[in-house]
């Protein structure tokens, strides 16, 4: 028997696409209680909400979200506006007690974070943010392998996030398109956007960061603003770059730029250990690339895990070994998972909670850049 | 205004998953006229399809697939059952002037196929088959640049298909799932599952083929069968090569096998010509290896595109550059097709009459490993 | 107690120089009894033997051959000539009692080859012939695990070297530089010069031949020659590929061609067991690609050994773990091998019998090339 | 007409030979005026350095340095020793007035280096430093392209140079095999050893750094002393990752360690460019990744040039197209350009003088990690 679950989205931009998609997809996947029903989208401008509601099967639309958030047949809200806007808005739900699924990074800040948690908290609703890039079946399975101690001491975490496509001197910022070039949209470029994604997966691979020391730049100084018509000052980073701590002893580095010719979408890390590391990278997202000094001396090598087997996570649900997914699928299951969480009431990680540690690392990584000091994260 | 397009799909296994979550999927990522609607899955046993049709969203079932063919509310079949059911079903649907999809390969052999041929030709239905690796965007790419004339004159086109999963001796052969290892219902071993595939691509690229050299070999002599119960012999190819002339005076060479230990699906094709050269495996799918010998000579090199960019085949339908797609999206790919092909009138490619031309080549193949003769293609 | 070995090359080409770097480096790395001396070296051009005994520091030179192999102080001599010179050369030298290290192929075809193993056997003289890459230390380090059964049962053997250096048309042939397109000095394309190289592995690594089913193509059908200066057939062949069987029942796969744009030396091989696979490539000659099903299931996976530490054959005598050698190694193993032989009293692999075995698959190649049927080897 | 060039080398290990190696091997590829005899090899145990000298053709050999460097058939003095006494051979080469080419990193510290260049400047004498890297062909491209102007502005830098072989806790430090683990010997552990080479690429490539801020760990505290027998405290950076400016805009982000398992000697270093970026990993040492934004947008990508034609750097003096040399070849190109650069009157680089400015980062490097502050590079 299949209870449904009535979802209503705000913000009709890519991440909203991705979560629809998902929410269409994870029934003929995935076995679960609760099946997402598309009740309502919202975006401020009614054709484009209009448009985007035929396209993915909504039932119906909003253009103002506190009608929305107000409305009865809705039990969970996914928050997909810039950044701006997910403390006004995750506050909302949480008095009107509805479960949140909120795109990250949580908040603009700390302080917006902190309020939010405690709502959310108060009000006692089911939240969760999107860091779907736990849920790439090559990175579930290295947190897997982590978990059982194969690494053994970890020495090392570096990870990278690499994109080039602001090198244009001529790409003006903010508007629907730009908002994340916008430092009033989006609170900080990169390392909100992209080291956030990195800084999620490594405290979930490999704890906590104790203190930060960071660098960070801004290649285009002024672009033309598409809400004013006028060049005006670039306010986000476009490149960071930090060093840090563990809590477990381990060194971390961590880049993200989007000025580095050729990377689309380079997101990589890799974890080192006493007996064992691991490598991935988001362009070839289906594979694990695994070390073990265990192995026979002259047979040790790199292994390119091709994750697509029934015993990889997640993957018995689709294919047959050596089909691919992709990148799509990261939020397939992540719905799949919140669903279950409901099902078996344990919250589905990361929580706002959680989120906000990732939050912390970057407010500390963005206030060493600005300091030049090493910074604890709070 | 979209116009319903009814489907009926009649065969439950793993390519009516592919299948039936294409039709699910299309509309969300291509405009069409034609809507696909589930109107109703088709298997022998009650409880299977009734479990299909509920987790893939069939308003209906059928477990005689002469009921479903009767049907008026049906307007295209999908034949999705093991090879030996084709050309029954096939003609059944044409008499009823059904559209139809048929699964790949067309027949159980040449005689099946120009019969197929006939009747569809005859009742003016259209039909196509799924040879879904023509829409992996790469693939398709390749195609763009040979039908451009970057590569020039080719000498040599060679193509693989390796998998491992038959290399246990305890595996049976026949029944649902394993019906490919069964010669009765799949006709061939290796030549029709993958080499299929591999000639389809080949002469779609490389144009049409005259002559074959072809050996095979059954590794495992012998295996229980799963409907008799009984040791049986093994009567596919576990293994098939063949070389062979192309019309346009170049060179080829395939090979396939289920006996490749550490290959799950590497379905790989290269291309050389005068100027330039193309590479792709479908364990990286996304990916198109490409060599330009215009190129200035010091920076002369393989080159990895990473095909996710707007500008590649498909791909501004789905998601960023740097983000890939997997094995499923062709299917999607071939279902946008047939559909816009429907609304221009064009017959989508490759239709029976087409896919017959690989039947040919397969035939010969398999009469040129009987005879260990030059064989040419009919 | 070191001895000297007097040391007389023939041909101051491409391999005469490979040769004189082997025996001049090989004490320097290699701890041996016997030690090189560059004695003598001889070609017809006055000039340019001259140049070449003053690069590499030979002590002497001739332009007779006859005159080189009459000298007492010469123990050993190399025949580094094109083709067509392999069997006067070589029998002369057995006559006259000294050992022979002779280039690959052994012979223009397997009579001539018979009648140099009768000469050598006759004489009782040491005799090898450089079939370099069982000497990588990669491919090496494939026998060891060959040998040790690591791969089980063998179902596939496949192997091609692929060039694209002749596809222009106005390239001539004949001549010192490029005797290796005319019929008459080579004996053969591809088959002989290429093929040769695939097919002494193979059998190093999978045993003897039992049958053979080959195509060839000749591209270009005429060129300029070089020694005649007029326009005239081209006789050797630009493309060869041929399926086989071995005798341990596994099947090959073999091509080789220098038309395949993009591939400057790409010599690959792959052999698939039922535990394990193996696959290497010259483009990455110290790297070999390791497959092992016996692995845990999650991470089974292709492992690409950088073989470059001291437990990997002949890597002890060169660096530290990490750094590689090159091609020109391959020549100084064989020669470490060779006087590492002559200490020990066992002739060094492959004999001019062993090398014997390769030219009668050669042959059987080309003949059934021109037959079109499948052809027992000798 | 060549002349001598009479060689002493002080220090007969690792460096020892590689050095070694390249004098003996230059005149068989290079044509050069000079021509390197190796006259004497010096060591303190009268044993080793007669092996030694045996082994690589030394006419003599010296068990006190000052000897050497006092004898009048010596013209360059190599010194291959420890760390630690560089300054002191160094300053007493110069005045004796002999030539000196001085293993890496110059010096202990900067003060050292400043001593050393106002020695070798004074007296007049021809210096290099064995930067070895730059000489690897790919390297060498990768300089010609940014001098070409084809990458266009730069925006970042990033190198790192993993090692895993002090990970386990009972190797001892200290003595002949293991003085890099001595900091007395050595003067630091990874920043002087391994980003020393990062480092003066980098400044070769991209010119000078401007401050750097820099975090450095000692993972295994103490170990047992191979020279006092006893537990001693690890006075080495294990670990070392530093943040840098670059003069000309563009940020640098620099890691070494011998905790990262799987990594034998993985050097590799990226540059993204405006237009172009370059990639280059030691591990594969003859390649060079490339990615040029210029180029068609569908056919844009990373390549792989496999660095082996004739117009690529040092080249046409090796092998043909496809044939790769190793780690080796880049001291043979080393003392080539040396000997060119004595012919023609222009000192190699680089210099003692150019290599301090890598000791000045280096020394920047380690301030930095102790103060936790951004520091000014001297």
């Amino acid at each position: 028997m299949t209870k449904p679950l009535n979802i209503g989205v705000i913000g009709c931009g890519f991440m909203g696409r991705t979560h629809s998609n998902a929410y269409n997809r994870v029934s003929n996947f995935f076995k679960t209680e609760y099946k997402p029903v598309l009740k309502a989208a919202c975006a401020r401008s009614a054709d484009s909400v209009k448009a985007f509601a035929e396209q993915w099967g909504y039932e119906s639309v909003e253009t103002d979200w506190r009608k929305l958030i107000a409305r009865d047949d809705i039990d969970a809200v996914d928050i997909c506006t810039p950044n701006n806007l997910h403390k006004e808005l995750a506050i909302a739900c949480a008095e009107a007690g509805k479960m949140i699924l909120c795109e990250k990074p949580l908040a603009m800040n700390v302080a917006e974070g902190e309020e939010m948690c405690a709502a959310v908290e108060k009000a006692g609703v089911v939240n969760t943010v999107w860091y779907n890039y736990r849920r790439v079946p090559a990175v579930t399975l290295a947190k897997q392998l982590i978990d059982e101690g194969k690494l053994g001491r970890i020495f090392h975490y570096r990870a990278n996030f690499l994109q080039d496509w602001t090198i244009a001197e001529d790409l003006p910022q903010g508007g629907a398109a730009l908002w994340r070039l916008d430092a009033a949209a989006a609170g900080s470029g990169v390392t909100g956007d992209l080291l956030a994604h990195c800084i999620d997966t490594a405290i979930w691979l490999n704890g906590g960061v104790t203190n930060v020391n960071a660098m960070t730049e801004t290649f285009v100084k002024q672009r033309k603003h598409n809400l004013t018509g006028k060049v005006e000052p670039v306010g986000i980073d476009d490149a960071c770059a930090f060093m840090c701590h563990f809590g477990n002893g381990s060194l971390g580095l961590f880049e993200s730029t989007r000025y580095a010719r050729g990377h689309k979408a380079l997101y990589t890390f890799e974890i080192n250990g006493e007996h064992a590391s691991i490598k991935w990278d988001l362009h070839d997202l289906h594979r694990l690339e695994y070390f073990d000094h265990r192995d026979e001396g002259r047979l040790r090598a790199w292994r390119s895990i091709h994750v697509t087997d029934g015993d990889h996570p997640y993957m018995k649900n689709w294919w047959v070994p050596g089909l691919q997914i992709g990148y799509e699928h990261t939020f397939v299951h992540q719905v799949a998972d919140f669903l279950a969480g409901l099902e078996s009431g344990t919250p589905v990680s990361p929580t706002f909670r959680e989120a906000l540690e990732t939050q912390k690392i970057c407010d500390a990584v963005l206030s060493s850049a600005k300091s030049g000091q090493w910074t604890d994260v709070g």
